[in-house]
């Protein structure tokens, strides 16, 4: 009897805004797995779990998703990673924990359909998205009444991003710590102030900033910029 | 000294995905305000509450929010609303607790707003959304990589719903449950197959459904259809 894959979210970074789904999830799973970037970093998903569950004496394991700009380096990734996955689940249940919701822009959900596809169970947790706690940090809704909400991240083509400034209410640009400059440039031509945009940036970190959209400003990685162009900003 | 304002979620349904900040918040404030259609009416996120915190004692409080088609009412209610929550805080901190995520679709971020404008504080705490749920609950990934997501509620004139259909990957259209058929048209006019989408209705309640898009069939009132352009469907 083969274990089960449970694709948990543990939230944008405060440990009090794990639900307690994921909490019980997993303090009774056999095995926690975290995605790493490198061999051997600090994982912030698995900090997170540190602070609010007790997993002393329970086995982690790290998945490694390098972001190697050779396609063959990261497809190698993915078959170890689905490979080792599986060898887990046929010891015991396996949490799969994911910063922010697992159905947001998380590799999980590629693990999870092939993982699914193999034959395995799996459950998906949610989790609150970066998103909605930068517009909860900002004091601002993320979309009111019968407005639109776009969610882009600036990796995608800039058509897209134009195209998503040009006919929402409300956008949400993410990954956009080293596109600042080209944002603004949009903005601009489509005569969207800069005053109504705000600035999410490593939120529950130690260099946290909420604030204004300054394009000349250098900002963390995890950085999100939330333009209403209906404003409902806090007075 | 005046109490403070916590817009607290509760998430989509199931009590568990209340988060481990949401409890501690509830059970530490005076009083716990939750929204109302009608006066007297059985309130859903009330219920949520009260399957997995302990509130016996505690001062409850109904805020009326009617649907009337009369905007009159509904400014009435609102001025109301506002004028009951900050006689409240002059009391204690008071918890007004929202379904799914406060800065999506929720009334409590106009509250909000002008209860900080009158001078007192006011925190919110971040939730799992509807959409997020609903995505876990079919197995699929709300958005990947490097795709954009749009989230329209159906009441918005349907020329936004049609460009969120013709330029994003992934749409999430909520409030959809009697506008099915105009949705299956203007799927129908772009080309999107009705096996790209994804319906998900009254998750969490009894009568639960998450399955294929059927636009003769009959949903609940809490509908979202996630619709993928790309594919992404468990298999």
């Amino acid at each position: 009897m083969a274990g089960k894959l449970y694709g948990v979210s543990v939230g944008p970074g405060d440990p009090e805004l794990m639900t307690i789904k994921a909490k019980r999830q997993i303090e009774s799973s056999d095995v926690i797995a975290y995605p790493a970037k490198s061999h051997g970093e600090d994982s912030t998903a698995l900090n997170i779990v540190r602070k609010c569950t007790d997993i002393s004496g329970k086995r982690t394991e790290e998945i490694l998703f390098e972001m190697d700009p050779d396609p063959s380096v990261r497809e190698s990734n993915y078959r170890e990673a689905v490979s080792k996955i599986a060898s887990l689940l046929d010891e015991g249940d396996v949490s799969m924990i994911n910063l922010g919701d697992s159905t947001v822009f998380s590799t999980y959900m590629h693990v999870s359909l092939d993982i699914s596809a193999l034959g395995y169970e799996t459950e998906t947790i949610p989790g609150v998205t970066s998103f909605c706690n930068g517009a909860s940090e900002a004091g601002i809704p993320l979309v009111i009444d019968n407005e639109g909400l776009a969610v882009v991240p600036m990796a995608m083509k800039n058509e897209h991003v134009y195209k998503a400034l040009r006919d929402f209410d409300n956008i949400v640009v993410m990954k956009a710590f080293n596109s600042m400059r080209d944002l603004a440039a949009m903005m601009d031509e489509l005569g969207i102030p800069r005053d109504s945009a705000v600035v999410v940036s490593n939120v529950g970190m130690a260099d946290q900033y909420v604030g204004g959209f300054d394009p000349g400003r250098k900002y963390g990685y995890f950085t999100t910029v939330i333009i209403k162009k209906n404003g409902g900003m806090r007075a």
